[in-house]
């Protein structure tokens, strides 16, 4: 660990310039903690990346979450633990530090930590501000993050795994544990079977469900499927009927609960209907990136199935995960299947590449300022 | 009480002959249960009504529920004690005698119990079948039920108030006492101050809301909510902005319950709106009239609001209602408010009138044959 308190820092980092270009390696600066305070419309460049783990360089003044040299892993939902939701057990959606999709900067002082070393067309050091993303910004070397959005870990945790929990793993485990409050001996199925849907039926898995129906349009996805407790695939391609229907029908009425894990409306409606009349619970876990609303008539609420969208699995971060990392290190969740590739820092985007080719669940970026174990 | 085990009883009912006729007090046949299984898809003539109290005249053969010369309130939504959702504490919804309003006879043989003892054109009893309505049908003198549909009741109660408890006020404060789980000092909005929204209040009033913020374009309808626990009134025609940026303003964020009792559904999207990000949890207990879908983005379900649809206000009725019976005795939720008028049974198409002119919540009907305590 270098000695860079107060300093400003200039590293390695991907930075990406506009929608459609690649992903650019370069030096940047990165500032200590400091107040500025105007915010700006202007989303690029801007440093992505939300999944990582990391130790802290150094902290800002009266910081008395984390102090140097702890590991820690980013999370893009916060908590404050002041705010009134954050003192109520039902909900980690804090009033402060909830995520925010369109924010670019500092929550503390609106302002970015971030800089080019030199511009497109050449300049100096601070000529131009980078945005940040998501409260967490980890593709790069050194990040700053308001510490509202920092959870320290157990070091002794194996730390490439750590990064999971940053969002994949713990979005779908807590879909199924602190949301659907999945019980043993129920039966559930996942719709799409992403890393988020795979970390869905794991966690439905280690509550001991009796049946764990994976859906995916693409039949590669069951292989995998089976490593997290996955009993029963449907391919709605191979289907001459809803896939609801033939949930219905496996499971003698419907499951106990369902997860969309795909993020299209139609699906939803179908994960809907998929659970049983009573007491089905379904839970929402992705973006729904479209205009419509919801197809589902008022009506069908009064069939006792109920419809729950979920951030960040409904853990509190800095409450809950430090437990769930010991759940984890205890191997009552695997977390090993979902990494699939590793790759060196510089080869980010052919990582990317990887995901869209449907290659990869999760591929570690190894970052050569931070060792890993 | 007359010995009528056997028999066919000749009685007086108001008949609907079609929809736009006034019902019409007439001499009807009444059936002891016996098995036919043809149904059929004319629903006129019919007798409506499901709120009512009684006394058991007599019994099907091998039917342990209930004995003769019990008192009974009819209840639409069955329960059967056996079936899978009748065994978990999740929902009322029996499967095998859940509420169906399009249903016209009898659940147990798919018949009827009433006939004509004359047609409309002349004839002899039993020349045509008259269908039954909700599982009910309690405009008549006499009816006959499944015996799922029957609670029996403390015959100590205030019989006049226990019609009560067939469907308005236990929908209403099961709303708030079983779906919702309205705890003490916190704030709700009642959307609709008709009997079912003010039975709402009253449940939270009793459960020791702080706060009881009712909504309706009829500023009549707060003097009547005051006696309920009503504390707020909003009338949306005195409004220049959306309904739920008052209720936020009120409460400084929302209200932790909101409860739909309009049956519209733009309405329905104010009452999700008005409760506070986090947990808030909205109620639906009437049904919707519409071909339309919920007005609400599945993103918006991200932000923690729940709602959720209510059938009976979760009443399971022969477990549960007996208990409700006997709060209700104890004075922890008042009845009397609820009945606005009383006329003999004769008079039934003026309550009709009173209920159209905004002029009753609950009119009560006299029964000769039944004698009111």
């Amino acid at each position: 660990m270098e000695n860079t308190q107060g300093k400003i820092i200039t590293c390695k980092a991907a930075v990406v310039w506009s929608p459609e270009e690649p992903l650019v390696i370069q030096d940047i600066c990165v500032d200590p903690p400091q107040k500025i305070e105007n915010e700006t419309e202007r989303a690029f460049p801007r440093i992505l990346g939300h999944e990582a783990v990391g130790m802290v360089e150094s902290i800002g003044e009266g910081d008395k979450d984390v102090k140097e040299g702890d590991y820690v892993i980013p999370i893009f939902n916060g908590e404050c633990g002041e705010c009134r939701v954050c003192k109520k057990e039902e909900s980690n959606l804090c009033e402060r530090y909830h995520v925010d999709p369109m924010k670019r900067v500092m929550v503390s002082d609106g302002g970015t930590r971030f800089s080019t070393t030199t511009t497109k067309d050449g300049g100096s050091c601070k000529s131009q501000p980078i945005y940040h993303f998501l409260n967490t910004s980890t593709f790069t070397e050194y990040t700053v993050l308001d510490s509202a959005y920092v959870v320290k870990i157990d070091p002794n945790a194996p730390l490439k795994h750590m990064s999971l929990l940053s969002c994949g793993v713990s979005t779908g485990v807590g879909a199924a544990w602190n949301i659907a409050n999945v019980k043993e001996g129920t039966t559930i199925a996942v719709f799409g079977l992403g890393s988020v849907g795979l970390a869905v039926a794991e966690g439905a898995r280690a509550r001991g469900a009796s049946k764990i129906i994976g859906v995916d349009a693409n039949s590669s996805k069951f292989e995998k499927g089976k490593l997290m407790g996955v009993t029963d695939f449907i391919n709605p391609k191979d289907l001459t009927k809803p896939i609801y229907k033939m949930i219905q029908e496996i499971t003698g009425g419907g499951v106990d609960y369902s997860f969309e894990c795909t993020g299209n409306v139609d699906v939803l409606r179908e994960a809907f209907l998929s659970t049983r009349a009573g007491w089905g619970s379904t839970v929402l876990v992705r973006i729904y990136p479209t205009p419509r609303t919801l197809p589902i008539h008022p009506m069908e609420l009064f069939d006792g199935r109920t419809i729950t969208g979920s951030v960040f699995g409904g853990f509190k971060p800095k409450s809950q995960l430090p437990n769930f990392v010991q759940q984890c290190m205890k191997g009552v969740v695997k977390l090993d299947p979902f990494i699939t590739n590793e790759l060196p820092f510089e080869k980010i985007n052919d990582a990317f590449q990887l995901l869209r080719d449907g290659k990869s669940l999760r591929c570690l970026l190894q970052i050569s300022k931070f060792l890993t174990k």
